[in-house]
This record gives C-alpha cells, sequence and structure tokens, in this order.
C-alpha cells in the first residue's frame, strides 16, 4: 500500500467548523508547528510499517527532509514529492549533498482553470504565510538555524498544544461565552445522542398556561408528531379570556420590581437559563424533531440559538441597563441616561424556531425591563412550556413571564385591548403584522412599540464566475434544509444563463440525494411541513407551477411518510420572477435565468417584491457582490456561502419592507427598542458651591 | 466710601453660565492664582485712591496679608478681616510678628438656619478644596514656601492666563463644537443685536412649496405678528396636493444618491448648517420674534439648539453610517453590520420652536440617510422656509429636501397614502400622533417608524427642604418662559404644605415682576400665545378654574397688547390634581399642597396623567428626588433647576406613555430609528484558504 504523506491540508475550513459549531475544543492541531511534529510521528509510523506500506513525503521544508533522512530504517523503500514550479533548489542541493537519495517525484494538479483558481490561491496564501517554509526560506532576514530548527523543541519551546492567539470555541466571543455544541459527524456523539433521544421518547409532554410561575389544570388537546400524525407528543389546554387578562394584570404589577432590579441581576437569570439550555439540550431536541418536525441537526442549531440569544441580551443589559450614561455637560450639573423597561410585552412567536425566536423574543423584553405575557404558536406549545419553566427556574420570577397559549384570534382580543399592554414582538406574517398594526392603532393612548419580523422572497444571484460546487452546496442548504421552512429560506435562485445548466444539472443531482423522512432518524436532511394544511397549499402551488411553469425536479416522497404532512423538494424554472407573487414556506426552489446585461432588471425584480429580509451571492467578484450590496436594501447579505442560519450576535437578523420593521433581533439596538429613555439632571451646586470647580487645581 | 475686598467670590456660576450661554470665552478669571493676582492688583489700586476709599481686606491667606502689608503707604487707613472662627491662629501670629499690625474684623454672616445652610457648605467646599490656602495650610505634606507663594510668580509659571482644564464654553463637548451664543447680559452686545433686529424687521418674508431646491411662486395668505395682528410679516403660499406628491416622488428618487454618499458627506453638509445658523443667527431672532412671539432670548436659545442638532447628529452620521461595525464571528468570514437611510421620511413639526425642533426632526432623518418632505407648522411657514434654503446652502441636494407648506389634513391626505413614504417624524398634540398612528396602519404594507414627541402634563414637587428663593426662580422660568408653550413647561406644582405658603407667596412677588409684552422688546419676559384661538380657549380655562378651583395670582396685561393674543400669567390652587385633566398649553400654573406623608398619592397622581414628558423635584434631600425618579418612568428629570431648555445631547429630549414614542430626541438612540439595519457576511476563503489562519504564526 501506498500512502502519501502531506503536512496540514485543511486544517483551517476544520477551525472554522469548530468555532461554528461550538465543540468544547477544536478537533485538529491549531499550531503550525504541531503540524509539523505530526508529520514526523506519522512517518515513523509509515516507517515502522515498511513491510506493508510504501511511504511518500510530499514536502518542500529543509528540516522534514533531513528529519526523514534520519528516520528513514536502512533500506527502507521510500520516496519524496515535490511540487511542479516548487523546491527545486532544495531537492538539487539534497540531492548533492546526500548520497543515494531518495527518488523525488514532481506532482501537478491536473484540471481546467477554474477548477484550479482556488488550489492555487490557497498555495499562494500558504506561501506566503509567515509560518511558511518557503516564505522564511526567502527570507534573507530570518537566520538559517531558525529556518531549520527542530520542531519538536520549538513545541516544546511554545509552552503547549493549543495555539495561543486561536480562543477555543467556547471563547469565539470576547465578551461572552458561545454557545455549546455537539460534534454530529462523531459516531461515539451520535451513538450517546440516539440513546438518549430515544428515552425521552416515551416522556408524556403537557402544556398550559403558566400564570404567576403555576401551570394551570385543565383537559388538554392532542399534540402530534407532524412526521407521523398517528403520534401523540402531548396535550395543550388553551388559556380562556380572564386567564390571558390576569396574566396581563398580574404581569403589570410584577414589572416595576423586575426593571427595579437592573440590568446585572436579569443578565444573570439569562445566563443561567443559556446554561439549563445546554444542560438539557437533548430534552429540547428530542421535544422539536417531535413538536415541530425538525431534524436533530437543526434542533441542536436551536438550542444553542436560543442559549445564545440568552447570553446576548444578558451582556446587553449589563451594557445598557445597569450603570446610567454619564453625559457631558456645563459644570455643576450632573447629567445621566438610563434605559428602562417599558412595561407588560407581548411576545407572540412562530412555529418554526419554536425555541429560538420564541426564547429570543422572550428574553430581550426581560432583558429590557419589561415583564412577559407570551403567546407560543398554536402548533407549538409544548416546547414553549418547557423553555418557560426553564427561565422560571433560572431566577425569571413566574409574574414577570407568563405563558398564555391559545388561538391567535383569542389572545389579540384580550391582549390588544389591555391596559397593561407596553409593547408587542412578533415573529409570523406580514398579513398577521398588519392586523396587529391596525389593532394597536385602534386601541387609541399611548402609541407602543410593534417589532415585527415577517415574510421574505429571498433571492440568491449567481454570476457566470462562481463556482458551481460551492454554489450548489449552498443552494440545497439555504432552499431544502428546515424543509425550506425558514424565513430566510431561498425561493429565487437567479443563474447567469452562462451556467445555467451546468448549476442546474448539479442541483437536480443534489436534490437526488436529499433524505427526506422522519426528523428523529440521524440520516434525514428534510423532514415534514408543519401542518397538513401547509402540506396541501404548497402542493396546490407545485400544481400551479406545473401548469405556468417548468418543474426542473421533484423528489420522491416515500409511502411510509403517508401519515405525515411531507412535501417533496422541487426545482421549478420560472420565465421571469414576476411569476412568483407571494413567500411558499416550504422546499420549493424557484429558479431564474439571467443574461449579463440584464442584471439592472434582476435587481429591480428583487426590489419589487417590497420584502427585503435575506440575499445570497455567489461571485468571484467583488465588483459584482458590491454593487448588488448597494442596489438593494436587504436585511442580510451573504457572499458565497448559504443565506440561513444567522448566528446572534454575529450576523443580526431582520429585514426591511414588508419583512419587518427592525431592529435586528441578535443585534446592538434590538434592546432599545423594548427600553424607555430617561434622563436625570441633577444641579450639584444646589447646596453651595461647585466642588468640581474648587478642585481643579492650578 | 469703604471697599470690601474678596476674592474670587461666585465665579463658578460665571463658568457655568457661559458654558451654558456658549459664550466665546469666560467673563471672569477660571484659574485660582489669576484672582490671587486680581486681589493684589485691586488691593494696590484701593490704596491709590485711600484719599476717597477706606479698603478692608478679608483674607485667610498668608501671603495675602504680607503682600498687602507691603502694599500699604505709609499711613494709608485699612483694616483686614476673618470669618468668625477662621484665621484666628493666622492673625494672631500676624499681629505678634508686625509692629502696627491694622485692625482685624471679625465678621459673620446672620440669618436662619435655612438662609445659611447654602453658605456654610460653599464655606466648606472652598475651604476642603486642594487649592485652598487654609486646606494646604493644614497639610503638612506641603512646603512652607509652596503655601506662601507668590501669586505672580505662580502665574508666570503657569504659561497663560485660561486653566488648561477648563475647556471655553464652544469646546465644552469633547467631540463636537458647542453653539454660539451671546451675553445677552453685556449691554455692548444689546446695543449691536438691537440695531441689527431692527434693520432686519422691515425685510419682507415668503414662504412657499420648495421642490426640488427651487421655491414656488404663486400668490400667498398674509402671515402675521401674534404681538400685534395688525404687522404684517410675511406671507405663505400653501401646497397644492399634485405639488405634495410630486414632492414624495422627487424625494424617492433622490433618497438612493443621498444614502450612498454615506455619513460623512451629510456631517459636512449639517456642520456647514449649523454655521451657518449661526452666522445669521440675527436674522433668525428677527423673524422668531415676530412670526412665533418669541422672546429675543428664546429666540437666540432656539437658534442655538438648531445648531446644536445640525453637530451632534452629524457626530452621530459620522460614528454610525459611515464606516461599517465589524462583528467578532467565526473565522475564515467578515461579518459587518450598516446603517442606511429607510427613504422619505416625512417630518411635521410644530409652531412653538418652529425652528430647533422643525432642524432636529430634518436634519435626523437626513443624517440617517433618509430623503425628507418637511410640513412646518401653519403658523410659522417662513423659519421654515428659511430653514429649508439654509440646508439647501449647506450642502443638502434640493430633491433630499422638500418643504411643503400646507394644513395638516391636506397635508396628511397625500403623505400618507403616498408609496414613498417610509416614515414619520411629528412633534404635535397625542391626538394628533393618533390619528397619524391610525392612518399608517390603514395604508397596509410594509409598517413604518413613526416617531412621535407629544405633550405633557408636567409636575414639579417640592419637599420642605427646598430652597424657596431657587423653587420660585425654576418655578417662574418653567411655567412662564415662552408663555407656557413648551412641551415641557411645568403645569403642575406640588408644594408640600409645610413650605406653600411661603413659596406662594414669593411665587406671587415674583409674577408681578414679569413684563408681558412685545417679544422684540428686550425687557420683555412673556410674549403672546400663536393665536387668537389658542388665547380665547386658555381664557376659557382660567374661567372655568375661577369657578372650580382659586385664583392665587393673574397677571395684569397693559392696554397696548389688545391687538395681539396674549394671556396673563395666572396661578391657580387646586383642591387635588385629578381637577386638571388636559395640557393648558400657555402661562397658566396648577399648583396643589400636600402633606408629607400623601407622597405616594401624588406620586400616583402623576402616574395617572398617563403623561411622562418632564418632571421637576425641589429638595436638599438626595433620598426624596431618588425615591420619585424611582417611582416615576418620565423622560427628563431634573432636580433642583427648572425644566425646560433641554440642550441637545445633554438632556436627550422625549417622554413615555402619553407623551410620545422615543427614542429621545438629540439622544444616541435617535438616529437608529430612523435607519435600517444590514448585515453583510462575507465567506473570505472562498477563493482558497484562510488568509487569517495562515498568518497567525505559531
Amino acid at each position: 500500500m501506498t500512502i502519501r504523506l502531506v503536512k496540514g491540508a485543511y486544517w483551517d475550513s476544520e477551525i472554522k467548523r469548530a468555532q461554528e459549531r461550538g465543540l468544547s475544543g477544536y478537533p485538529v492541531y491549531t499550531r503550525k508547528v504541531t503540524t509539523d511534529v505530526s508529520y514526523l510521528a506519522c512517518a515513523g509510523r509509515l516507517f515502522a510499517h515498511r513491510d506493508v506500506i510504501r511511504p511518500q513525503f510530499a514536502t518542500h521544508n529543509a528540516h522534514s527532509i533531513a528529519a526523514i533522512l534520519e528516520l528513514a530504517p536502512a533500506g527502507a523503500q521510500y520516496e519524496f514529492q515535490r511540487l511542479h514550479g516548487m523546491g527545486r533548489l532544495l531537492y538539487a542541493q539534497a540531492q548533492r549533498q546526500v548520497r543515494d537519495f531518495p527518488p523525488v517525484r514532481v506532482y501537478a494538479p491536473v484540471g481546467e482553470h477554474k477548477d484550479l483558481l482556488a488550489y492555487l490561491v490557497r498555495r499562494l496564501l500558504e506561501n506566503g504565510a509567515n509560518t511558511s517554509f518557503v516564505n522564511r526560506f526567502m527570507d534573507e532576514q530570518v537566520p538559517v538555524t531558525e529556518v531549520v530548527r527542530d520542531p519538536i523543541t520549538a513545541l516544546e519551546l511554545a509552552n503547549g498544544l493549543a495555539h495561543p492567539r486561536l480562543p477555543p470555541p467556547p471563547q469565539l466571543f470576547p465578551d461572552r461565552r458561545n454557545s455549546l455544541g455537539d460534534d454530529l459527524g462523531d459516531p461515539r456523539v451520535v451513538g450517546a445522542l440516539r440513546e438518549a433521544l430515544a428515552a425521552r421518547r416515551a416522556r408524556p409532554q403537557a402544556a398550559a398556561p403558566i400564570i404567576d410561575g403555576v401551570m394551570l389544570g385543565g383537559e388538554g388537546a392532542a399534540v402530534t408528531n407532524p412526521a407521523d400524525r398517528r403520534e401523540q407528543v402531548g396535550s395543550v389546554r388553551e388559556a380562556t379570556a380572564p386567564e390571558i387578562a390576569r396574566a396581563f394584570a398580574s404581569a403589570a404589577r410584577a414589572q416595576g420590581a423586575w426593571n427595579a432590579a437592573g440590568g446585572a441581576v436579569r443578565a444573570e437569570a439569562l445566563e443561567r437559563a443559556a446554561d439549563l439550555l445546554e444542560a438539557r439540550r437533548a430534552d429540547f431536541q428530542a421535544l422539536l424533531t417531535r413538536e415541530a418536525g425538525k431534524t436533530i441537526g437543526d434542533a441542536l442549531a436551536e438550542v444553542r440559538e436560543a442559549a445564545d440569544f440568552c447570553r446576548y441580551y444578558a451582556l446587553q443589559a449589563r451594557e445598557q441597563f445597569t450603570i446610567p450614561k454619564r453625559l457631558t455637560g456645563p459644570t455643576g450639573e450632573r447629567n445621566e441616561l438610563s434605559l428602562h423597561g417599558r412595561g407588560v410585552f407581548a411576545c407572540v412567536s412562530p412555529w418554526n424556531f419554536p425555541l429560538a425566536i420564541f426564547t429570543g423574543q422572550v428574553t430581550a423584553a426581560l432583558a429590557a425591563g419589561n415583564a412577559v405575557v407570551a403567546k407560543p404558536a398554536e402548533s407549538t406549545p409544548l416546547v414553549a412550556a418547557r423553555c418557560v419553566e426553564l427561565l422560571h427556574e433560572a431566577g425569571v420570577p413566574g409574574p414577570a413571564l407568563q405563558l398564555t397559549p391559545a388561538r391567535g384570534r383569542d389572545f389579540g382580543a384580550v391582549a390588544f385591548a389591555h391596559e397593561a399592554l407596553a409593547g408587542v414582538a412578533m415573529t409570523g406574517s406580514t398579513a398577521t403584522a398588519g392586523v396587529m398594526h391596525r389593532a394597536l392603532a385602534a386601541r387609541g393612548g399611548a402609541i407602543v412599540p410593534l417589532i415585527a419580523e415577517t415574510g421574505g422572497l429571498n433571492a440568491m444571484l449567481v454570476d457566470s464566475t462562481a463556482l458551481p460546487e460551492q454554489v450548489v452546496d449552498d443552494v440545497v442548504s439555504s432552499a431544502f434544509l428546515s424543509a425550506g421552512q425558514r424565513c430566510s429560506a431561498l425561493r429565487l435562485l437567479f443563474l447567469q444563463e452562462d451556467i445555467a445548466d451546468t448549476v442546474i444539472d448539479m442541483l437536480v443531482g443534489a436534490m437526488d440525494e436529499l433524505v427526506i423522512g422522519d426528523p428523529a432518524d440521524f440520516a434525514t436532511d428534510v423532514g415534514p411541513v408543519i401542518t397538513p394544511q401547509a402540506a396541501s397549499d404548497l402542493t396546490e402551488h407545485v400544481e400551479r407551477m406545473r401548469a405556468e411553469a417548468r418543474i426542473l425536479k421533484a423528489c420522491r416522497l416515500e409511502a411510509p411518510l403517508a401519515h405525515g404532512s411531507f412535501v417533496a423538494p422541487h426545482l421549478v424554472e420560472l420565465a421571469n420572477a414576476a411569476q412568483l407573487t407571494q413567500e411558499q414556506f416550504g422546499p420549493i426552489l424557484h429558479v431564474v435565468r439571467y443574461a449579463a446585461q440584464d442584471l439592472e432588471a434582476v435587481l429591480g425584480s428583487i426590489r419589487a417584491t417590497g420584502y427585503g429580509l435575506t440575499l445570497g451571492v455567489q461571485t468571484r467578484l467583488e465588483s459584482f457582490w458590491r454593487r448588488i450590496f448597494e442596489s438593494t436594501a436587504i436585511g442580510n447579505t451573504y457572499v458565497n456561502r448559504n443565506m440561513i442560519g444567522a448566528v446572534v450576535g454575529v450576523q443580526p437578523f431582520g429585514g426591511s419592507g414588508l419583512s419587518g420593521t427592525g431592529p435586528k433581533a441578535g443585534g446592538p439596538h434590538y434592546l432599545a427598542r423594548f427600553a424607555h429613555e430617561r434622563t436625570l439632571t441633577v444641579n450639584t451646586t444646589a447646596t453651595g458651591g461647585n466642588a468640581a470647580l474648587l478642585n481643579l487645581g492650578g
């Protein structure tokens, strides 16, 4: 067997993945020098099994060459390798100096220009890097002893395996802990999680109004699994109108003390909640897969997002709601600006992120010193009930956070008429936000904030310079993960005609690989949509498209899925973007071809939707994505990656126009909208002179 | 003649006044040592005129005593003075050391405890100050040579008269220029201004729609002086419905380029506008007195506030709208958050601050990258027209700022239905804000911001420890300046019963001193109210109060005021606060007595109004004002000073509940509400490797 040994290949993408997934450490070395030592250790192992292995050492590093010559047992069969155009002088010298130097193979990557570009750029970056042997070798400032330094000595001197300038994933953010994740690529992790989820499957769940910290009793209706409606997940007992009114009245009485407790106390409760969410992530994953049809990976991401919201708003509460901000003014006067809760917020959350968005709305309102009456989505009351219990356990007083599961109309009739209502945070449809806006205007009196996150008709633009493999990866995840039930999901893919056929072919191939099925199964990519009604609406849209447009691909649904509300992923080609008039909240992707000279019209059609939530761009040209960014007014723009999974504090989330009111959730301006600003001006000379001036000196 | 020479008395309050008034420099010395030198110079002058002056030197400073002994010509008649309880040892020693030491008079302030408290505190502060001779004299760490150092030498060593740690008034703020003011206590300033105003009186003024930078022609209606309706100040030609629609359409086309110009370019235009406002302050003062009935001092304050708004929002535009904010995220990705204009804002401004609030709304919207269609108040179109011309001259593109004088209803019918409308900033009545809210909700589509500053039922609470002189000063300015036509003005004065009679007596006396008359007259304290309708509404309220409450004082109006809409200041005693059910926008102050043990009920009655704009507290007890601050949710609280004249950036202005939506004008959160947030996420590894990681080193 031949084994080719190369140094530290693509360790950088593993580092990024570990940060993104919140792993407790890195699965790869984080120092250049550790990869050098590892290289030598592997070389020793290869030689140890030289009876079955013929090693090949690809290196342009003089020390590595010397070390391998030393390590090689007498008579060992092996070879060196160098890249065509690199290391020629090095090996020529080595061959002159060393008798019986092993053979040196010259290799070269083969492919078309477009395939090799990324590889070449990577080599350029590596060789240009300060730590690169090639770079140091050519630098006359670096002494020879330094260039050929033994990596084992260097590592011993370096004091520790971990790179000191590379924070471990939990410490990614300088000011708050990153949420904890699991490596679902690790079989040991998956094995343990599979057992944990199975153990939780049998546990019955109940939701009911939680008033003043106590869950009310009463007969509940069944909550069933969208992947298989025969399975009952739990039961929900909805709140009556008097109970909703009671929740508001009690929250109003509790708000003053919660506000007066200050940002630091509230932050501590939210941080405890984040820790509890992480500790119970298997509980929530189990529930999210069964109540909301989330895949296990999506469910984990949701728990992490909820924990991130808790810690992010805790940080903001500490920064903005603890110590008043001093404002410079004339001498003899103290001027301060402080932020306070407004009163009772109604938080109306959606079923598609029943944990993350629910937690985000509620913890933002709480962090800012408000009391909250939360209404979960009708389809997902169970996860909301568990979340409210957890927040109470973490230290949020029962009366400061009330839960009232209810139909939207029933809740609105009480909430929007209640005198204690001081603000509304909602995520839902644009139409529902409009209804709420009119209800708030009609009630008269004080004008209270309406913070609405609504829909989108999200596009991705791909030009002819984009890397097709990357485009297809990002399109599949943006359009079909979570069964397309994300506000941010890709709906309209604009492909420059020059590469459209190539990309479509690859995309159809990638869709063939999608596993559609029970989200509790680790292999599943696409789970059910939330309700039978949603499924039939989406199917109806597909039928309309079949008549008006062209179905390029329809994935197949297997027979065992008949008891769930599944919709097969579809790829539909439109003649023009205007054919898609409203958001289709499911795994249906529409593709439109465009000519390079028609880009302006494409941008016009995106603006004409009136929405502005997410936008993807795939290109190798900065001028292209800059032009698109500047010609649109979309909330979240993503270049050369997927357009979903906005991370709290990293990609604050929210759109413009029909997509929402702002400010962005998980961003620095969010809490201020939940707050009321106050100034306090104190004449500090009222009781005598001006101590500040008298003590100036001089 | 006897002259008593004391050192640097009350220079600190002059320093504060100069900062507040934006004078170009300080009218007093700013170093302790300069006051010492000045003392010696004055001593020399007094001795030079000893034929007519008998000097008395009040000092506790050894160097001053020695210097005076040296300065005194032979045979000069003079005396020293010391405060009872201070300087006894010093003078005893001096009398022992110096033959024929002049007489030493011991003086003592005489009065009741409450009169002397402030004086005693001041002396304590002075003696405790680091620079105080008394303090240094007692400090064994300070060598004797240092204590008795010659102030002239010290001043020469100090390098400059001005104190280096005391910024000149224009540099009060570390990050922007303070607005320029005039010292209206200086006869030379007043003389020059009187001439300037007289010269401007004859100039005819015209207002008309300004569309795309061009003022339209057409017949105008007369604009008359509220102090004398026989005087025509100018004419206004209101905008037609098609003109208003045209203004919106053109503004919408211009907004993209104005937004793309960036925060720094917009800031420069606003800063030029601030300079122009200051350069033309006499023009605006002349117009404000005649069109809006403002006194000359109020008019100057308005020009300064307008300039402050320009510079404050310019600074915010630079900080928030120029360079996107980098957000920390995983390696291999760049994440940025940037703020952008939303589109076209309608700015609807009031007549009571026709320059300052008009400029504040418009420049905030512009700074954030919006285009603006401005509708001035119906009573004050002229000052708005001059302001818009000035902003265009400063560099705001004509189409980015449109002026459409109109009746509110006519403007609203076009503006609120226009598809380009992206936000509304209004200052006006709570009822008007409600109408706008319903109109915005009814239009459907995107939910746009409504930023409303509305009314108040503002209270001041005075406890028995307050200093009556200060209370009366602050009450008179809070309730009666600007003829009570400020949103912030005091309406409800709560006096603790123990001091109520004393304060009321003094207040009635102070009201007798109010000069009511033509605001163009420098001596006038109280000008007209804005319209005959406003005057008759206020008079009707007084009549109702005459029946339902007790009129404690009604100022007299002189006959020559009959041609203007004047309302005499009134003081009305109510049995309880609930008798005042709505804001009376004029010089009518209501007073309510309360018993100390009923404070909670007083606070309840303040909360029960539903308003929350301004609040005054007068007390010597920090616990008292803290309790009040914490038991209310009012936007601007002022302790031991008046409650009007909020300064941009120092007392950001705006209230809660029925008083407005927030965020506070002239505060750090204001511009974000005019803006739309966007994130941009770029995968920086898409074209190859991760340069950041490769270059980490180690």
